[in-house]
């Protein structure tokens, strides 16, 4: 297996949720960039566990102690360790049900990949815990991109909870002025009025002992135009594997995606017009990329997140040791909606995909 | 740039849409495998040209010729290189037209990623001539899984041109007879009533020089389980990056994909059982695959591909050389519905994608 | 830059002489192979400072953290993280000369790469002490080797200190039994009277306040042959990439090596014989290689390591800040002979390159 | 297997002595560098047959035939493809000796390596052949450094044949006028008077059916400062393992390479001065590079070649398919010395190296 990522800006995760840490070697970073530790931290702390009644209970920390690659406040060009030292564990929990495969998880196709050998405590490194590290590099990612792109702002937004859909079709527009539509930077989402309802949708699923997804927008803004290649290299192939990789992802689209397919080539196609001496997109169906390569348009792109697979309410499942049909009922902490933990994971992933390119 | 992928089966694609040739070599097949030249002759044959009514009236040959890598019919173990000789090219159609930048296609940002050099005839490298390379791979690699995983099936189906929504909810046991379900190989859809519909479609998109896109659905039978491995090695990140590679592909989803955002967790999580002393899930939303492993049942993905680009109406574009409004009337040669000539091409990334994990 | 090396069996290297800690994520490694602790810590031992006499005064400690990738003693399959806490640095020793480029060191290279931003403290990045990261791999590589290849051993020897050269030109059958003709396990010469004169040389450069080097061979017996490939997947290709890696490592040679050059082709060819039903050579001019492929015969190559480039002794220099000639004498710790502590970092690297043929 | 190297500028050869064609894609090459198909093609030659006395009596005609990636003479910033059509095989000579083991050659690994369904025509892939296409990527990143490095200049010298060793010691302004030094470019010997002595020594080894070897040493002058890392992207780690994959090469070095064990670290160190406002060394024991990277000062690394293992005499072998020892006596064309055909392989190695670095 690889837990290793990029042509450039490379990206090494490691750690399990109940192991001794976790954390992400990033190597590739240019010298000179300056890292503000407190903003590195505000990105995990945006990841991090948002509370009792929305999220899991456990009181996640997520303390990243820099290791090297870093002097004077600047990186040296060698690469930065960033680890996060595990506490709060409860192993226990998960010992007497490790035989019980959880519907919807990874603890069946783990045990044949790794013939009964992974750590299965709290899903090991399939946990979406150890999407923490990978924050962690989009957090040098960002760093870097304020560097070489000063102007490109990254941003996302909540587009639906369950059946709660944001009606907005942001324009060109829209999308640059982001910030002053997100009015709560905690639940992102540019019809204000929806935060509510959607709140709802997630308590009402936690109050059943169920879980709900979503779909969330990733953009940036003032793109740097020109960057991507045609085929394996192109902004949605690299992208799409990153998203990919965030556990509960089953879906990626760029622009108007999958609705694409509804419109005609007339209207699907993004008219180029010159405004004030720019080159510019009337539309902006193709999501700011033609053959793979951004034309300065925002780039926009979509993520479905199934439904928190970890429940309370009683399943079906079988026991792998004895190859038995049997129930389960899980215990311990999980989130009702993992959208809520996704948005800065997206984020960071955006900002990764764009420093290797940029570097 | 780079037109490498792979792991362990690699592939390297070069070639133009009017230059002297393309092609691709394949690296990292394991010695010893035969290789039925007329097979991979028939795959290139499905994606190549289908008649002048549904598509471009270019005969494109398409005639593979193989440098290396076989020996007595079987694969040596060293790089296999196939290349088509292009003929039949019309390049002059296409000078007079080199600053106007064609709506939806890769003329724009290719001017900014290369600076002018590119190979501007038919989209050069970016067009979708270079497809029938990845099919040669795609054809090489379902030689190796016929011998590293004989019952394992590839297929894909049309799922819909533009509104035409095949109904058919395909559940387990009819992905495992889908060669009976589909009646018209060149034409593969699981609601045979369905194909003259769907043909109209097309013939209207074309007779108003328009053009419509669709959604393909591919998937594997018989997989084999516990393949693939969390994060960046998912079998999703690396599908999806294969598949965003193929030019018009705006969305891949996996399973249920964005539906899956519409159902509770109780529901979403495919139950495991016991059967036959195998283990099965009773659904399949998440399409044969948990924590980014293979979990032995059909592994099923959607494609999202926008209309072709290439439309004969009149439509409005920039001038790059002079930076002046215009418009502009795409002559020459172009498919109302790329759809008809992707399946086999979806088909073969997933070949190349598995081939890639099992060698 | 990039510190990450390998196609399956991964290595991503971090850390600083005198930053945070230094360490190693090991990535690719199957599930289920025990690790003994114990071991691992020995061979970080072997690497450590021997001692005031011989080494550098700093007493390293080198303890190893393993945060990740382990689970009951075995590996998971997952990444493999490892941390040593840096301890007992003096930072301020560097700060006086850090505009004085020290000869022979990459004080000026690395101003030149990463724009004077690089930890110039003890070398940072470039200093050997990044080495026991290495050998930490190294330990786990040897790990999987025992599980993969049990009757593979590894082995090293030092040919030569300054100009005392060991006459012994070892044979096939020699090599099976190297750890019968290593007495001395801290000082492996084949001839073992050439211990006493080989530790004065260096005793001698030490109260000289200048340094020596050596050529260290390194070789792997009951080797399993069909390993490597042709071109850059060659065994000399990739082990010689691991072992250039090492500080001070500036020649690297196969079997006979630059003698080879001497001889005729008759005598250079390994006449092929069957010997008990068995392939072998007669002879191993080519150290067990043939066309980048072991052959089953020892696996043999020489490095030569050049003398330390820190010394006591006042050397002529450049204040790169003021643009002036100047000279340095530097103070601190070093070693008057890095062969003595290279070794088990020769080891390491066969073993991490055998790793990644085999896993 | 892998055929292909590079990170930025990257390689794929394929091919086998007796196959269709041998070719090569290079991938990574910027847009808009002008390709002169002439210098392309000389670079070729120069690798070619030397005439019936010195080398083989195949004429290779070596016709490269570039498939894409140039367009008007410029590159397209895609990929780069070349092919050449094998002609002239005598495929026939190879048949009947299939079993015999050609000591020194890669039959005997090829076949563990294979399975024996590699090519076993003229060494097939292993074929020193397949440099042909290699020298055709140089000759691309030639025209790369031209533009990237308009100063930079590559050449070579043959240090050596068989024990015949040219004396001279080059100091650095000896390679800033090698061109002056070296009278014939198709012998490029800096002691002019060894040519004759040199050729009769290989005239000699052909006349007894035998081989000779020797040392070319490469270089780079007018260098580019700050190329290269530490670790495992270290120039040395870089383009050893470029020229390992090197047919017949056994050994590589840099600067002073295995001699610099013979010196203290005080004779060892290179001197830095300043001298007309720039850094330089006094001298360059360590070939230009420390720490891994470029100091500015001549790149300078020796390759040891050994004698071509195809010989006419008769040799003791193996018949692998009734495993019996027998005789072999090569039949067919071969090189009675590598070196003559080496040199401009170690050159194309040494471009593509730096090519890697520079884009």
């Amino acid at each position: 297996m690889s837990s290793m990522w990029g042509n450039n800006f490379k990206v090494s995760l490691f750690g399990e949720s109940h192991g001794q840490g976790i954390g992400a070697v990033v190597d590739g970073v240019p010298a000179g960039i300056p890292i503000d530790l407190e903003a590195v931290q505000h990105e995990l702390n945006r990841r991090a566990a948002k509370g009792k009644d929305l999220a899991t209970p456990r009181k996640e920390g997520d303390q990243i102690k820099i290791l090297s690659g870093l002097f004077n406040g600047r990186t040296t060009g060698t690469p930065i360790a960033g680890v996060i030292i595990n506490e709060n564990t409860r192993s226990k929990d998960y010992e007497k049900t490790k035989d019980l495969m959880r519907p919807g998880h990874a603890d069946y196709t783990a045990s044949l990949r790794y013939g009964g050998f992974q750590d299965y405590r709290g899903g090991g490194h399939f946990s979406a815990r150890v999407t923490a590290p990978l924050v962690f590099a989009g957090a040098v990612a960002r760093a870097v991109l304020k560097e070489r792109a000063p102007q490109l702002k990254i941003g996302s937004r909540i587009v639906s909870i369950k059946d709660i859909n944001d009606p907005c079709k942001p324009q060109i527009a829209d999308y640059q002025q982001f910030k002053n539509l997100i009015k709560n930077p905690e639940f992102p989402v540019f019809t204000e009025s929806l935060e509510l309802p959607m709140l709802a949708a997630i308590k009402a699923a936690k109050a059943a002992e169920d879980s709900v997804g979503g779909i969330i927008e990733g953009f940036a803004i003032n793109m740097v135009a020109g960057l991507g290649d045609p085929f394996f290299e192109s902004i949605e192939s690299r992208l799409s594997a990153l998203l990919f990789s965030i556990p509960a992802v089953k879906g990626v689209s760029f622009g108007s995606g999958f609705d694409l397919t509804l419109k005609n080539g007339s209207e699907a196609n993004d008219i180029f017009r010159i405004e004030e001496k720019q080159v510019v997109t009337q539309t902006n169906h193709n999501g700011g990329i033609n053959g793979g390569i951004s034309n300065g348009m925002p780039l926009v792109f979509q993520v479905a997140l199934k439904p928190t697979p970890s429940i309370g309410k009683e399943q079906q499942t079988i026991n792998l040791a004895t190859m038995e049909n049997t129930t389960i009922k899980i215990e311990g902490r999980h989130d009702p909606c993992v959208v809520l933990r996704a948005f800065p994971v997206v984020e960071a992933a955006l900002a990764i995909c764009l420093a290797d390119f940029l570097v």
